[in-house]
């Protein structure tokens, strides 16, 4: 797939009526999920979009001319002229608006993480089943033409069998402490790591778990159990060995990278520049990071709902499912289990939490 | 400016009515402008597609659910319907559309070059001034996120006074040699690379000219008068000396490159990655080029569009003129005369061509 | 200092005698070394090898113009004429010869591994310092140009305070596997890394360890217990969490990385690159790789000795000592540790080992 | 060849006796080959230093501890106990040095440019043949890893017929401009670039040049003559159209880069990094330039004379030769008569100069 996704496909859409999308959270995120829905993806209309906030869903719905805008989530769901949702709510809300967007007969795309317990993420993936409707999860990675690449190199054989992987993301500052949930590095930001290691590492699952994290950045929310750095190292069972890396606040920008390292070769990922443009002073030689994820991953984050809104038209499954979710929080939750007990975590050990 | 400008300005016109717009030349760059016209852009609409070959109109209006298609370019230029066209036809027709387009009151995109003489060029300007219509021209670079870095970092100061300057285009490929007119690599390839070259020197205009060129790629065609492969040097007035060079054929993929060296540092862009992928294999390291334009400047394809409507709608001026256009085509002709004269050329003797 | 180490210092030694040299070991880095003491330090002469191999010091002798060949490496520490000794033997004899070395008078420069057990470390220390002799113990990364610089970087306050560190080693290819001892994956490959986490954390130690590792190279070996893969996480004292990574069969080449994220910024060190040529070519852009570690560390393996005969001569202590040979080799038994028990390890748990 | 040339040949030098060379000129350039001489070259030693000004060969000798120090330069050519020398004098003077080296017996490496003017450049080639003594020039990027690497990829053909070339040096300061004769950037600056360009479109012959240039470093020095900033275009026997650019002054350090474009592909040399470390910081990406030739150039410099002492002992041809020193000479004095008439100038138009 090319990194222009929204340039493929269109020929079919022009005489099909389109496809009338439902925007679920109009926080940052759902604004440019709403934006891509009402603007950039031909074939596709926003027709509503709601969030409890007060005056939350008008303002984006006005702003992108949408017709309909409510508080009421339920309401959205139980609209027929809804073809599919976009869940990008907070990350505990997730799994009860899947499986309540599900049994609306609404096909749905959920912002990462579907689930914080395995329970959830089984009721979701369940729901999705019984009501045959497509679920698809935001692994925007997996939509970032230099992972997607890495991943056909990988296809082909160009790294024969992944022996030693890497995944990191440092996100470019730290909003409120006191507003973020206690495992959110694991459940929230790692749980990308997570997914691009399987994603890199196509056919093998995770055994073993060994995490260290502290409060690094924010010393001071250490006592409330607010961890802002991590490391996770996993063992596969195809034997390759990966870690996964997280800060909440790296000062020079957004930092998303991937390595991996095989019998037959190695594959890189990831470039914290803005453009290509280089420059030298007398300082020396300089360019420019990337410091937002909606520059770093905006081709991303198009592709996936093109993919996610194609997958709907067309009938056929999704390219990331609930059970990548699923696979993805069982290694966030194992490394939980692992910070708290100190010791490694054998991933089929872990009961549903 | 952001390299993804259709974000930005989405809020005005959700409330007024869409611009008009028509498309005149529905070939390659034609087509890539018409989607972007009725897909990419918020707040515009692609009201007709005109195109004198047979079906040409007809086929890309369908495909984009477009509702007029023309073979008579002029019964778009009446349509009252119409705020505002883009011209991508031939080079040779430009000079003339701009001027029917002008006319009839339309504010006018026109692909470079405007014009193939200086002549035509005034006539182009004259009209659209007339007319009191805005008039923009295809110079695609100054779109590109690097290149637009680059002049904001030279507007800072942050190379003191320009001294050397190098722009450069390879094309990746030699399409049907019999099919190109004569000083096509200077009016319609290196057009782009005297414009860069201008657009890196803010405010400094070229004093003199010296080309040299061959037929390197396809020798067999030179007696035929074709260039494909040639190297100009250029004297400004603030004493800079720039080179533009350009080829018809790289055989691994699309080059664009700027450098610009002064008192106070360098800085260079330009790069012929496709993604941040790196591969690390026995025969060492590797990466994969950009072998398209549309691939390398598609966001700088849709930023001048985006750009341009938005100054229709605005009524500001455009960012790039009829002046400019006619600036680098005089470095263009000066060019041609060096390589028939074969000795350097000064701009002020430079008669209309 | 600058990376051309032998450029410099040359002043003082051009009156004074130059410096006799024993090298004890004439395999592989022991040739290297010998070459260095021969032909490219000013003020230094090699005056005796010795080599228990029948011929193998005869021969790199005779190669180099060295007077003395020997196969009893006891007359050469019994010499008077040699003022210092350079141990290049296998890694499980290091610690006794320095010992004997340092009970002679002969200041020692000791390839890494100084020993492999705790208890040997401080044999080697204590002996070192009860003779008055200077000890350096050979961790090469610590006089490469780029990770010198990183380090005055970091001690300029370039990365604040560290709080996510990587090191990785992976060897250009796998040698006769019937030949490793059990745990040189830790003992003597990572125990480079071990020091280039200590040096690019400076004054932080290590508290814990949970290492994984594996047969994956030669999976037919894992039942001998040769591990020829392995990943290290480490929390240091600072609360920095550091990865060291190893693999003994790179197919690209040889690739030694660092990396440093801390509060203030990264640094990153390390390139795979031969030399500063790129390709471009119909299957994209190209670059030779490293393959071999005398390329890679060419530079810096002379800047040790240079350092370390400096040191001799002019009596100050070393850069590099026997206490960071024992602490690197403690996180070496805490992951060889760590692997046996399936668990973390704390460092200060290790009993002499 | 490796880049580290003093690795290999060792074998046989040991047991001849060293080869004695003399140093002709004790300035910056010569102190670097006299170390080079003394310290980094099996099988060589510096036997006698000249200089005409009072103390230079003396300090020079004796910090090297080399026995022989000399104001007349003639004795130096007249002792018999010299089998070669290098001449690093001023520019203006190399020609009849050459000459009287040659008639002496002496085999000769000469620092670039060898000659100002034909008829001397001349002068040296057949004073050497007459004399049937070695004659080489530093032309030091035939000696850098990475040019060398690039050439060793032309004769492979990896680039295909050569139709593009671009060499460039830009000095990282412009000593006292008073002190620099008129035309030095031709003869003395880009007469490297001349001989690059040569060096990678192996077999062919420059036919036509065209310069422009000017004061704009120092444009208070523009009456004097003085020119600091230049580009000269180059057409080829072959078809190739080649620019060489230099600059006086770089702020951001020292930059020599090369380019070959041809029918096949393209290869880029040139890396202005001093290291391989990179920082991230709130700033951006950044890091540092190399600013001295000397670092830069400084394995070229010794691999340059290994090379030449390694011709002289072994009796075979140069590698770099009169007639190469000749041709880019020529060149120069092309570019030269270009910028005094303003207009292309033929080489075979050229009279001895």
């Amino acid at each position: 797939m090319s990194p222009h996704v929204t340039d493929h496909g269109a020929v079919a859409s022009a005489t099909a009526p389109p496809l009338a999308m439902g925007l679920v959270g109009a926080g940052r995120m759902g604004a440019f999920h709403a934006r891509t829905l009402a603007q950039r993806l031909p074939g596709v209309r926003l027709a509503a979009v709601a969030d409890p906030a007060p005056g939350a869903a008008r303002a984006l719905a006005d702003e992108l001319g949408c017709p309909t805008a409510l508080t009421d989530i339920d309401r959205l769901f139980s609209d027929p002229g809804i073809d599919a949702v976009v869940i990008a709510t907070p990350a505990r809300t997730h799994a009860d608006l899947v499986v309540a967007a599900a049994r609306a007969g609404k096909a749905v795309y959920c912002e990462k993480p579907m689930a914080v317990s395995l329970a959830d993420a089984d009721r979701a993936i369940d729901a999705a089943r019984e009501a045959g409707v497509q679920l698809q999860v935001g692994f925007n990675r997996r939509y970032d033409a230099g992972f997607r690449a890495a991943r056909a190199r990988i296809d082909a054989g160009a790294v024969g069998t992944p022996q030693l992987l890497r995944s990191l993301t440092r996100d470019p500052n730290l909003a409120d402490p006191a507003r973020i949930p206690q495992w959110t590095i694991f459940l929230e930001t790692l749980i990308h790591d997570f997914d691009t290691l399987r994603f890199l590492n196509p056919g093998a699952e995770p055994v073993e778990v060994c995490a260290m994290a502290d409060a690094l950045v924010r010393p001071d929310f250490r006592d409330r159990g607010l961890l802002d750095t991590a490391v996770v190292t996993i063992r596969f069972d195809n034997g390759a060995l990966a870690t996964a890396e997280a800060s909440f606040q790296a000062v020079y920008g957004y930092d998303v990278r991937g390595e991996v390292f095989g019998s037959g070769g190695m594959l890189t990922m990831g470039d914290a520049r803005r453009t290509h443009l280089t420059s030298y002073g007398p300082d020396g030689i300089s360019a420019d990071c990337v410091t937002y994820d909606q520059d770093l991953f905006h081709d991303a984050y198009v592709a996936e709902l093109a993919d996610f809104t194609d997958s709907v038209r067309s009938g056929r499954a999704t390219a990331v499912t609930g059970e990548d979710a699923r696979a993805a929080l069982a290694i966030a939750l194992a490394s939980v289990h692992s910070v708290t007990t100190g010791g490694p975590v054998r991933l089929d050990a872990l009961k549903d939490a």
